[in-house]
């Protein structure tokens, strides 16, 4: 992928005067790396970009992490490097980079310690996070982007093909989520970012975190996983398996009802619909069935060189769709105490509707067991 | 290992109210960890824990996670858990849990964008970061903390033990990392946290990252490598290996000088002796040797359910050594375009000293290639 930072900072730029911000420091994270190219580790010594509002941006970086940034994209396109030594100010030096600002937006996931070493080295100097400045950038997905993201999400579909293998009774939800783990890396991922298994009344939990449960016959088992490919482009894609058996009661019609859901979700999605609307039509159809208490998460989130960024959709979000957004359709069910399930697809929006990165069957798939 | 984790909210509260602040929040991290158990993933709803200067503490979640948060060791002793929906607003929740704070503590890594969102549901309120106040708590280990690091430790020492294996001519930094980064896990990690491997005049470069670059015969190799135990504490250590063959002209006498500055190093280290001056000690004995100008980073930085934490053992840090500190004595030196060497063990202070945790032979190791 050819990254076109110029341009990047000059859209930022132009975003960045209108909103009366007179510089912009970035400290590791997608932000920078969206930017620059560069891979920082979230180190405790300051690495950070300073984009002044006019001219040419800097990056600031611990002197032992010098010849890195010189070798990332950012630095192979000549950024203007300045290496800090262990006992200089490096807030100090990123503000002078800036010419002074009196008011300096900062990456949304700065650590506040940063935040107010900048402070005490301008105590008049007012901040705000970056915001909209920086993921209204990120949200519309060039044509290379979304090929990132195809490729990571083939890359997750490659894992999910392989459940049967896996999905077996006895064996723990750690056990499985180790092998996917393994499993995503074989399958072209650099480093897999995580996997929920969750099996039986497990699975009411969203977010449930693998533990030594067993496998049984007739169990719901919700798998989510995910992970980054080497260009740090995410995956994300969930389905429902059951293990050979008798099903819970009521579980298939509670399932048909989801299906339906995220079906009519994705035929839904187009340029011009809002991210709440999105949202909503799956609540309804699910409601309709009376489970509408049962669905208790939004119903998907943005995906790029973070798992989560924006459009996040969800109620109160009117941001309308528009060509290049990419984001999960996610919608699920779970009865506490019960079971639960969730399909989950990354989708990215076309000239008039979407294209589902993930293309696994999404029907409830039975593993032998 | 058993949390105390009453013990440490008590401690805390005490040094809130010597601080004068009126609450803490702490989103996720290693802070959260040491304080509630729970390894919450960083994600972009909030999940803080609440800390009043006196009284219970209370842990708001995102609805979605409450499940997770109540099986937690904090959740299962009992501690408050307070789940928002996707439409609240949880920065109030999480003030008014604290009896609207006039002055707010956040940690130290909370990103910007939640210490801005406490100002906007408060535009009142006075933050500042933590610092101290939870580092202090952090510095100095518990036996059961030393245990764990311990454990830690031993697993990074079997995978160095293997570095026969894999160190062998044509095979690349990348090639080598990918194997090392696998052998952590085998070896008892949770995770692979990082691993340097450095070839020729990519080990000038302290923080290198892997390439496409082959081994050869007579090639000084940096291996820094570390991951983190199921319990959360981490591993961190680095050897400098010779792959069979001429080794360059002076590498062998400037490897002597770095071994005897990192043994005077961990023979000085005991109570009593000030972070700064542990790091004066081994830049005297490498500027002996004519080679201070290559000793471009700090000695260490302390280690525990982070990487790097406090202490650092730098320039500036006058803090005096205590027994339970635990960090890294890992000088390094670093010749441009040609090569580097770095020798890294974690100590803990004893009574009288310190206990090296990692045991492997830190004379220069030749792999047969």
């Amino acid at each position: 992928m050819t990254l076109d930072l110029s341009s990047r900072i000059e859209r930022l730029q132009a975003a960045m005067a209108v909103a009366g911000v007179d510089a912009l420091v970035v400290t590791p994270g997608a932000d920078l790396r969206y930017l620059t190219g560069y891979d920082a580790a979230p180190l405790e010594r300051l690495t950070a970009l300073v984009v002044p509002r006019e001219g040419d941006p800097t990056l600031i970086v611990p002197g032992l992490e010098a010849a890195e940034a010189e070798r990332s994209p950012a630095g192979l396109a000549g950024m203007r490097v300045v290496a800090w030594s262990e006992t200089d100010d490096p807030h100090r030096l990123a503000l002078d980079a800036a010419s002074d600002p009196r008011v300096l937006a900062v990456n949304d996931q700065m650590p506040a310690r940063h935040v107010d070493a900048f402070g005490t080295a301008d105590p008049t100097l007012r901040w705000r996070p970056a915001g909209d400045l920086l993921s209204d950038l990120r949200l519309r997905k060039s044509a290379d982007e979304v090929s990132s993201l195809r490729r990571a999400a083939a890359a997750i579909d490659r894992v999910h093909a392989r459940m049967g293998e896996w999905l077996r009774i006895g064996r723990t939800e750690r056990e499985v989520a180790r092998d996917v783990s393994d499993a995503m890396i074989e399958a072209g991922h650099a480093r897999a970012d995580f996997a929920i298994v969750a099996t039986g009344a497990n699975a009411a939990s969203p977010h449930h975190q693998p533990t030594d449960a067993p496998l049984a016959a007739g169990d719901p088992v919700v798998v989510d996983i995910g992970g980054s490919t080497r260009e740090g482009y995410c995956s994300d894609s969930t389905r429902t398996y059951l293990v050979e058996g008798p099903a819970p009661d009521g579980f298939q019609d509670l399932y048909d009802v989801l299906l339906e859901a995220q079906r009519t979700q994705c035929d839904y999605a187009r340029p011009g619909v809002s991210a709440e609307a999105l949202d909503r039509v799956g609540r309804a159809v699910i409601a309709d069935a009376g489970l509408g208490a049962y669905f208790i998460h939004r119903t998907g989130h943005g995906i790029g060189l973070e798992t989560h960024e924006a459009p996040y959709i969800v109620e109160g979000n009117p941001t309308r769709l528009e060509p290049g957004m990419a984001f999960s359709i996610e919608p699920g069910i779970y009865l506490p105490g019960k079971h639960g399930a969730r399909i989950e697809d990354i989708v990215v929006v076309t000239a008039d509707g979407v294209e589902r990165l993930n293309q696994r069957p999404r029907e409830l798939s039975v593993v032998s067991g």
